[in-house]
């Protein structure tokens, strides 16, 4: 994709156009007890709720409804929240959805996809090409690519989180706070700061990431992309190797600084949102929860938002999360 | 409190007004996993996301905000939902909450209360008169008692739920359905059962209790009140001996027949909120989703509604749940 290519705030509320009536407007909680451990008013943009469990639905239903009349289907690589987004939005329209998805995903991740009226190709990941098998099936069956997060109708689908916490805090009287995100490919962090750009000049985007994965960390401090090793990690929905072509010059201009936990503060987060908010995270969409709570002093102002951005979790995981008992260390960038 | 006392549709409309603003409009929820579970559309209206982790706060807010100018405070007898919600409630409001909690409550519980500002009395329940001992503190220190069921302004707020569970179905086409009530003092049913009435007149609500504890379902088979011994069951939220007073007439007017499921099904159900909704209940919240999901052939209709009206469990109860295999056993009344 060219790098010319750009996102505006026309296309985010147009996004948000296509999605309503479609997508969840999901709610913006807190609890008090969060508000004394994180020493501000915490709120918690929950889209654990929406459909198929992720923001990531947000996306792929923009994306779809994007689409010219004489599409007869998508193509999606994903083994995790944007296969099960692009599958559900795509069964909703009655399109195909043919997700590629590596030989050794776990079982529980491709029979779900297919529940959700996916056709999943699998491949052997060390023996094949993914995108040139997807290449040719897409040409060979007309299908689109939908890409996870470089992709200007993905973008703007995810931004619609941005419109919302805007409108949600602005009703609960506040306009001037940061906005933590859980960032992997930076498609929900550019979105979203495009809307707060927008919408509510006075909310300042913040990226957050796991320690070892702070790819955008490292490129927002030093003002060009970084690159760090592919390798697998406890928040494996938001593990990617470096921010994409579309999102880092989005993210570079109105994003930062970038925050980093740990993987034993975003179980704690888990448990916490376990316990006061009765929502179900998964790692990767607890870490800007964690960065509120256990990195009080890298945050400026008197409440912080953070995006919950998903919730597909293992019961191994989860229970790890549970048996966690309660970090308070201090993080930053 | 005297049978006579009614509460009407227009109590509620009044509570709502109240509680606009204060209370949260909880989502209403769905998965196609659980649509296919069930063999219909299962539309879950999310309370235990309601603040205090339980629909418990409606009626405390109700209640409080319809006392006279001069209150002084409030009193209510609880270790559980009720108390918390009350106990958050007054603090909004400003006012003086005392709690009289059984002083072998768990601990959890009573710092947990503490924190939301309420102050905690202890009694010792084999040796004290608890009515005796709060009716003497209420008249030394001018408070008003705050009963967790049957009290009108406290059925009115719990009528909310049955307001918006009627806008929000409309919302999605559905006007005709049945709405599965977690029941225990009728609170809850009652309210849901007058604003349906009203606001959705061809949904039919239908309470749903634990089995051994299903006294609600006992006197509406046979017409009239049964009173089963009290004692202590996993579904702790919403174990009673009889309906109250003030929720009986309504409940045997408006609702029907009661549904009953057993432990392992509310456990069963937990688990399933937890993957497929990702939302957290507690076993007394989850009866209604067991029933939807596991006794189909005790329900008409192509869609079912159900409360999950409350997620405060503790961490070992929630264990148990996600250990606990799917479970398919049919019930009914």
């Amino acid at each position: 994709m060219a790098g010319h290519v750009s996102v505006t705030i026309g296309d985010i509320r147009a996004a948000a156009q296509r999605l309503q009536g479609h997508a969840r407007r999901t709610p913006l909680l807190s609890s008090p007890f969060l508000d004394r451990l994180a020493g501000r008013r915490v709120l918690v943009k929950a889209e654990c709720l929406q459909h198929t469990g992720s923001f990531k639905f947000r996306g792929a239903w923009s994306a779809l409804t994007a689409l010219g009349a004489d599409a007869r289907g998508v193509l999606a690589f994903s083994s995790g929240n944007h296969a099960q987004g692009v599958a559900y939005a795509a069964a909703l329209r009655g399109l195909t959805a043919v997700i590629m998805m590596p030989r050794d995903a776990p079982a529980i991740k491709i029979a779900n996809t297919r529940a959700l009226g996916a056709e999943v190709v699998l491949y052997d990941r060390t023996a094949e090409d993914r995108d040139a098998l997807g290449g040719a099936l897409a040409r060979e069956r007309g299908l689109a690519l939908i890409p996870p997060f470089d992709h200007p109708d993905v973008i703007a689908g995810q931004g619609t989180v941005g419109l919302e916490i805007a409108e949600q805090a602005c009703a609960m009287g506040i306009t001037s706070a940061q906005v933590l995100i859980c960032c992997g490919g930076g498609g929900l962090s550019a979105g979203i700061a495009l809307a707060l750009q927008a919408d509510a000049p006075d909310m300042r985007p913040r990226t957050v990431e796991p320690e070892g994965f702070d790819d955008v960390a490292q490129s927002l401090a030093i003002g060009q992309v970084v690159e760090l090793p592919l390798r697998a990690g406890l928040c494996d929905a938001i593990v990617t190797p470096r921010p994409g072509r579309l999102t880092w010059p989005i993210l570079q201009r109105l994003c930062g600084p970038g925050l980093v936990v740990s993987d034993a503060q975003a179980l704690a987060a888990m448990a916490l949102a376990h316990e006061r908010l009765k929502l179900v995270l998964e790692p990767g969409g607890a870490v800007a929860l964690a960065a509120a709570l256990f990195c009080p002093d890298h945050i400026a102002g008197e409440a912080v938002i953070v995006t919950a951005s998903g919730g597909n979790v293992d019961r191994a995981v989860f229970r790890r999360a549970l048996d966690q008992g309660d970090i308070h260390a201090d993080c930053g960038t």
